[in-house]
């Protein structure tokens, strides 16, 4: 449901940018005079207030929000019909009071663990769609993912824990059999699930020693900050392989990270371009760290291909959580296959 | 995948209103170094420029925006946090430059055909997340979305224009056998669906007469425009009943239309309530009219009980149309049943 932006503006906003267009709008008396009464009949909800128009097309709910006595009226337009409103406010002396808003840069920092998560750059995209002039640029204007096989003592850690919580559980059931008379065994395996799901199947946050990246890194996705939609970055599927440089280790899962860029505009590039990498890293470790998502060990030597897909989704109860799909097959350099397996995991 | 505002808001934005968690970006160096960079090493993106920062939190961005030489600094934040960015501007004397907005109203004029055509609601649902205080209020402040049996000679014609479509299609196929020697009938099927779907399939645009209505209309949707997401409009269902109301006549289909209401909020209702209403009317038609869904006619009488099936949801190519699928069934007040009959339209 991928929706280019430039087709959609060609599509959607060429007619407004025609004042017959507006003018047709401007004798639906029906319209006009529900809009005017609302705003000179509630002038308590104008008066002193600011407010903002989306949309203003010729600028006339953002004039009379002023004439009502909008202290600040901000009004905003994506077609050139902006800047007939800006002359009709200035004709209408209310250039101090509506400020037609175009702006030239939108900086933002909207990155949340692997990226994605926090789904905040949806507002991002919103706000470039509504504000961002033709000629503008983002800060930072570009970003990619990156997944990379890895080794780590995370999992034994995490695997030791859930034994021991599940250890624990079972003392829990006798005592509140004896003491209380009650016999809780039939919550064992719902519980079971929900710590194996805390244990095991939740990415974690971790900054890796650079050391432990065992096999080459694949970018699994490319982000145009000024071009991007909202469904583009709903998903994040990739298929890619890597390679074990690393003579003989255990491949203990994957991590996944990103990079953005700050280039400027393909008009108005950057003099110089900076990058922000949340790679692991020695010295510049960042409060991102990495997500790493792991897997039963597998034993893997220098030369081995790594056959990873990989699948990202926003969750269904919380779209600004993340679930992972990671399905791994491994090409030995002897020729001999292993697996496949796959596992699903929580960002949260 | 519908997600509750306040829910939403209190997960996800209560942990940037502490400054112990803004203070923990604040006091990643990677971050803080590639964006400082970024801002001050391409001053000339900066210098006399309007820039825009979404999700100022602390005001650093904005703050450093406004020391490369921006002319103008919209800032904006979703949290109290927007009061400690703008004390921080004002301590380093940035004030007439960065502006912390927040609005109290914001007024749009964002409804298409059928309240929802063109999907421009989205951007005043996005806008209101992040520009709204808690406490502002939205004009219009609620819709609604109505569907109601009717009777029209639509139909007859559009029949008549797809026939003699279709007879003009057999002469031009004799035509340019004779005249050019290529055979087109091949694209018969093709032309012949194209053209079905434009003259059968398309809901009409029309003014309709009042007494055109011949059942009681049922309201499909209801929106508080102050807490609607984004995902709560992306599809439309209803299953309702229509009596019929006019004593012998011939159903020939649906009409479709909404009104808006001018309310205020809760804690801040409006003095006077307007409405504006795309209803069939005598001297109050609006340049919205009404969609109409035509049918196959149908021998209906006082009394009949028509039961509808209604899903609109945006089209796959283009997420400004929209696609209906309308079932239709009639119990008679004999208790005899007709239908059910279901038909796709598109809303063009
Ligand atoms: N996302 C968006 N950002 C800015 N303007 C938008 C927009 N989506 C639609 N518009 C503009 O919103 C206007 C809607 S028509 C209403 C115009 C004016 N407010 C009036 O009442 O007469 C059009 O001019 C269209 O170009
Ligand atoms: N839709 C939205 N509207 C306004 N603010 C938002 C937002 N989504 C996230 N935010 C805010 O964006 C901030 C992101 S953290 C970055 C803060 C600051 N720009 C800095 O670089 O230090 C948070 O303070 C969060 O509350």
């Amino acid at each position: 449901v991928s929706v280019d932006k430039g087709v959609d503006f060609a599509n959607y906003f060429c007619t407004y940018g025609f004042l017959y267009h507006q003018k047709k709008m401007l004798c639906d008396r029906v319209r006009m005079d529900a809009y005017f009464n609302a705003i000179f009949d509630n002038k308590e909800h104008f008066h002193g207030k600011t407010v903002l128009d989306v949309g203003t097309g010729s600028g006339i709910l953002a004039i009379w929000s002023a004439q009502a006595g909008a202290k600040k009226v901000y009004a905003v337009e994506a077609t050139k019909m902006s800047e007939h409103a800006r002359e009709l406010v200035k004709a209408n002396n209310l250039q101090d009071v509506v400020e037609v808003i175009e702006v030239d840069v939108i900086i933002s920092e909207w990155m949340g663990y692997f990226l994605l998560r926090e789904s905040m750059f949806d507002s991002v995209i919103c706000a470039r769609d509504r504000w961002l002039k033709p000629t503008g640029v983002m800060y930072p204007s570009h970003a990619r993912m990156w997944v990379a096989p890895i080794r780590s003592g995370l999992g034994d850690k995490n695997m030791s824990d859930y034994e021991s919580t599940m250890n624990d559980w079972h003392g829990f059931l006798d005592e509140t059999k004896t003491y209380y008379g009650v016999d809780m065994s039939v919550l064992t395996k719902p519980f079971c699930e929900e710590q194996r799901k805390y244990y095991l199947q939740t990415s974690l946050w971790n900054n890796l020693h650079p050391h432990q990246i065992i096999g080459t890194p694949a970018t699994i996705k490319e982000i145009d900050c000024l071009t991007v939609s909202i469904n583009e970055i709903l998903n994040v599927t990739a298929n890619f392989s890597s390679w074990i440089t690393v003579e003989k280790t255990r491949l203990c899962g994957f991590a996944g990270w990103f990079d953005v860029h700050f280039r400027g505009s393909r008009e108005n590039p950057a003099r110089h371009e900076i990058e922000l990498t949340t790679a692991p890293s020695i010295d510049n470790g960042t409060h991102w760290g990495q997500q790493v998502f792991l897997l039963h060990p597998l034993r893997v030597s220098e030369g081995d291909n790594m056959i990873v897909s990989f699948s990202m989704n926003r969750s269904k109860e919380n779209h600004r959580l993340m679930e992972v799909e990671l399905g791994c097959e491994m090409k030995q350099s002897s020729g001999k296959m292993v697996g496949p397996i796959t596992k699903k995991f929580y960002i949260e």
